[in-house]
């Protein structure tokens, strides 16, 4: 058996320390000790759920089942959303396995374990060797927040040559104005106020708009891609007269309800609203690749691994005071 | 001066007959006798407007200006939504002239002259040739409708082993099917009731569902590409049920107000949301040649070109009586 500490949701929403038990390392089965573990909205989503939190990982190996073949003892390792998938479906088979339908997901699969913790055990191909330029720390906050904003500007047809609109700066925000700039992108910032930027001038913005109060915005020229990145959808109409013909806009907000766009600007526009999620492994690979290439990394706030620390982070991140992404380390070192 | 007869909508929605008087052909310009003009929704719209009707023309040309290079006398041609656009925008230079910031199309510009006439003058540029495959009163509907729905098939992503379903068969649908099918793709059909089944099926639909009062369906294999050709949006609910993971959805209906879509389906799905207009010329020459190189045409119901004949057509689409797309031709040949 092998045992490591966890920490959960609860009903009433406090964090509670447990530890898991799972048997020896079988087949493709990686044991590892985690380093860091970035803090997503998505974890606030199912802090009153009975399941281990975190899922942007980062470790050290520790030990590995008998058909390993890529990972050895020491090696750096992080993960992400999923956790599995049926390698055999036509999603699977044309690398969009985020997509299968008997993916193993966050919040719906393994809840017995997370990256709020002091150890897991994952399957081989779903483990991302981390590159050297990035720590542990820096790399966690790639594994969800970053997968998923390069995914939509690399998978759905943004290119070096478009204007790519970032509404907030937070999480998601800061490494989406990161990636559109060093990918060459004339990247607008949208933020409430100006109290974010400077910060999103030196991430690579070439231009910033605060926009509290605003119900008519003059951008000069207009924006091929819009990245909603706030929690609460925005004013459409704001946004969709800022919006090129032919555009792309990506509602990244994890909300329920309804998606309620003008419609009649949406057709004559032509414009493409694209819903996305995690980023597939290829191109979570080339996100990693392309991170370290071009020195993209989070702006990060430590807390610690521990009830007292999960829950400091997580009540920072619903202030609205997280600079910009939190990540939880190892007591000893926090 | 050229004087031809035209046919306007007007405050009270009555069609009325009037005279358009043009200056001597010049340039690029070309005079062609009307020969067929598709009835499309949209000139429904327009009906209360102080304008010339009619934007799916077919004709023959009479005569043409002094830098006219293409066209002949007695050459058959056809034209659509766009009568002009500037040449040298991002837009234009990029074969997407439907979104030129100077483009002019129907209901916006011209307002003096349209395909409900004895004649028009319209710019080499955007006139068409007709294929011998297709007589005028079967290209006419091409024109706005084909270019429509070919485009959206054409232009985003659909491929041969695509599974796309149609929701509505009138004028629009009942084109999307036949050009689907022709493109290889797997077809499924939805309509209100049974009574067009057996039409979608001869058509090329590979399969048909009655939606009227259902809150469930199960459709097997999931759809890859939705097109909407309803007058009304649809129970977005139940269509998402049967979308798969990435897949599009084109709202083709022209109406105002909201655009309401379920998000998290939305969002988690990856699915795409595209907005989409008449197609740009070099589609919209491909359609025509796609159309006679394989047989698509429209079935029509034939109306005299007068106030009487259009009437009457207007109310056949209204009604929702018309099987599938109204075509007006001169009153001899009524």
């Amino acid at each position: 058996m092998v045992s490591f500490t966890v920490y959960k949701g609860s009903k009433d929403g406090s964090i509670v320390k447990s530890t898991t038990s799972k048997p020896e390392l079988a087949d493709d089965q990686v044991l590892l000790r985690v380093t860091a573990s970035g803090l997503c909205g998505t974890d606030e989503h199912y802090r009153t759920a009975d399941m281990v939190l975190g899922h942007e990982g980062c470790g050290v190996v520790e030990a590995v089942g008998p058909a390993v073949r890529h990972f050895k003892k020491g090696d750096r390792v992080g993960w992400g959303y999923e956790h599995d998938c049926c390698g055999t479906c036509d999603w699977c088979l044309s690398g969009r396995e985020t997509f299968c339908p008997e993916r193993a997901m966050y919040g719906y699969a393994d809840l017995d374990q997370g990256s709020f913790a002091t150890h897991a055990i994952w399957k081989e191909a779903f483990l991302f060797a981390l590159p050297e330029e990035l720590t542990d720390e820096e790399a966690a906050p790639l594994m969800c927040g970053g997968a998923t904003v390069f995914g939509a500007l690399h998978m759905y047809g943004v290119k070096p040559t478009s204007r790519v609109g970032v509404i907030g700066i937070g999480g998601l925000g800061h490494l989406a104005i990161q990636f559109a700039a060093k990918m060459g992108c004339d990247v607008v910032v949208f933020s409430g106020t100006d109290s974010k930027k400077e910060e999103a001038m030196r991430l690579g913005a070439n231009e910033f708009f605060a926009t509290k109060g605003v119900k008519e915005l003059n951008i000069g020229k207009k924006i091929d891609c819009l990245l909603v990145t706030t929690s609460a959808q925005p004013d459409w109409n704001l946004y969709f007269s800022l919006m090129t013909p032919d555009s792309v806009v990506f509602p990244l907000t994890v909300t329920g309800g309804e998606l309620k766009i003008p419609y009649m600007p949406f057709l004559s526009g032509g414009i493409r609203i694209q819903g996305s999620v995690v980023a597939p492994r290829l191109v979570h690979k080339q996100m990693l690749e392309f991170a370290a290439r071009n020195g993209v990394k989070p702006i990060l706030m430590k807390f610690p691994m521990n009830e007292a620390g999960i829950t400091k982070a997580m009540k920072t991140l619903s202030d609205g005071d997280m600079r910009y992404r939190g990540v939880l380390v190892p007591e000893q070192e926090a």
